[in-house]
């Protein structure tokens, strides 16, 4: 089969590799018919060392159930499923809490040991933990959004649930990236009058408006952490997202958050400390997030993509076959493409 | 009269200053009859640059109302009242809410411009929103635990309502000075199936033991956070009350925080920012607290003192009166008394 694999920065290939196939009692086979490029495939796709094996990349996809091992019980052969950017067993302490991104039997897609998403096949551990299965086609025109359900759109959700967004609440969130788009979605399914969208570019901005953002933000630094100010009264938001993970985008989402307001925050972190200490200590500031455990949030989402409440396959502006990956991952790095899909 | 002023470190100094009197409508004029030393008072003790002025000292406090300003309605000459270490005017959008640490027209006690509370007056502002009526006389047997509602004991509770402590829950306390023992009986108060403390002090423990905590961890920094993992399956703690401020405290306490876990910090941070943003992120453990409120918490706790559910005055192990408070933050330095009350 062909699958996607990085060798190092700037350096992504589709190659031939061996199939995937069934290993565990508890695995599933799965044929991808639709899988993305992350913004976060942009962090190692700008800071890779160079790697003689490569790693397998892509998190996010959609596939037919090809067969399944001996101890699955939830998902047959035939069956169209979607997976979460982590695999987990459904019964640890931590599934059974809804924090499957901290399954103590799970892990996380591709790498040097495992299928990714952005390849033919994939091999599905804990698959009755891990998969879920659609009730729709495999060329439904709500693909797109049942796609997001995979990652960015459960991890927006997750970002406004830990920035404790509320009915009446000012939300405020920090990058323009699938992840912000879907997290100004988020917030206003949960109830947030004003949703500021701190964004730089024309088409992501359309979009966070047509998504429900009533304010943008366009300033960075010092001057965004002002200009909020002055949208709210001098207050700040209640609930901040924070959706980059850069060092400043972080420092910009701490300070733009009202005293006894909470930062969710949803981008990787590139630096090893959070910054602020004292004036968040001082402000109550809550600050919290990460990994969101989308497998949980399939179940509370999937209802409002198949009923057509939130749309947020709009995120998609490319479509590619396996062959564009590598241009698509150049296209989302030079801010060309929002987010880039890839249709098998 | 005479009150309590800090010129520099380890210079405290018991001197005559003007009389408190009533300058505001809203304002109350308090005699002070009990007051404390905190241990947030040891870090200007340990680094305040010498002053001309001084900074007037002390932020707990008990007392009668001996005076009122014409606007002022819910206390009355004669009154016994406890005051928050922060005064707040009850009405502002953050009052409301109950975070009156943020109070839009409220402050701190002491420095410069207003009196503190290790001194016989304390002119009140906003004594309507700050002061809390005291149904006791002021020779009372409780009144040690009625002071420690002034911080404390609200301290001790909010870290763990910040770390979310809930029914069978397995919380860590860093730090064993008053706050942190205070923290021990609030966690237990909130349901908390095991305490862990974490402290070195052979007295501080015992007491700690005595409100309830279930174990001792008596190493510091990784051995700490070694021996925390061990008693929690490897997992860590849900709930994590930082009561220090310290660098190593806030890494020891964010490290032994289970995957979805809280730490609730109360310490007031002495380093810029929050340690481990990565390892954090990745288990989702979430970082709250600040300034506790506690003008919000005397409603609720005073019903657990008078009753005698909790006995938070037993962190006073010193008593003296206004000459003896040089001494008193001398002894609370070296670590000779875990908390000094002053009877006036």
């Amino acid at each position: 089969m062909r699958a996607t694999l990085m060798y190092g920065a700037h350096d992504v290939r589709v190659e031939a590799v061996p199939d995937a196939r069934l290993v565990e009692p508890t695995d599933a086979l799965v044929r991808v018919t639709r899988a993305c490029i992350c913004g976060s495939d942009l962090w190692p796709y700008n800071s890779m060392a160079p790697s003689e094996t490569g790693n397998r990349m892509g998190h996010e996809f959609i596939g037919f159930v090809e067969a399944v091992g001996s101890a699955v019980r939830t998902v047959k052969k035939g069956d169209l499923v979607v997976a979460p950017f982590a695999w987990s067993d459904g019964t640890c302490e931590f599934c059974q809490q809804g924090l499957q991104t901290s399954c103590l039997h799970g892990g996380w897609w591709g790498g040097t040991t495992l299928d990714g998403g952005q390849g033919e096949g994939v091999r599905i551990p804990q698959a009755d933990g891990t998969l879920v299965v659609l009730p729709v086609g495999p060329d439904h025109a709500l693909m797109p959004s049942l796609l997001t359900l995979s990652d960015v759109m459960g991890t927006g959700h997750h970002a406004a649930l830990a920035a404790k967004v509320r009915p009446g609440h000012v939300a405020a969130v920090v990058g323009d990236g699938a992840v912000g788009l879907c997290g100004v979605i988020a917030a206003r399914c949960l109830g947030a009058e004003r949703v500021i969208m701190l964004g730089r570019h024309a088409d992501r901005i359309a979009l966070a408006r047509s998504f429900g953002a009533t304010d943008i933000v366009s300033d960075r630094g010092e001057a965004a952490i002002e200009r909020v100010r002055e949208l709210t009264g001098g207050l700040g938001a209640h609930s901040v997202l924070e959706c980059v993970g850069h060092g400043e985008s972080m420092r910009t989402a701490v300070s733009i958050a009202r005293a006894g307001g909470a930062v969710g925050r949803v981008g990787v972190p590139q630096e090893a400390t959070i910054p602020n200490a004292q004036p968040t200590f001082y402000a109550n500031v809550t600050i919290a997030g990460g990994p969101a455990p989308v497998r949980a949030y399939i179940d509370q989402l999937l209802p409002d993509v198949l009923e057509g409440r939130i749309q947020p396959g709009r995120v998609f502006d490319r479509v590619t076959n396996i062959d564009g990956v590598p241009d698509g991952y150049r296209a989302m790095n030079e801010r060309e493409a929002i987010k880039v899909m890839i249709a098998f």
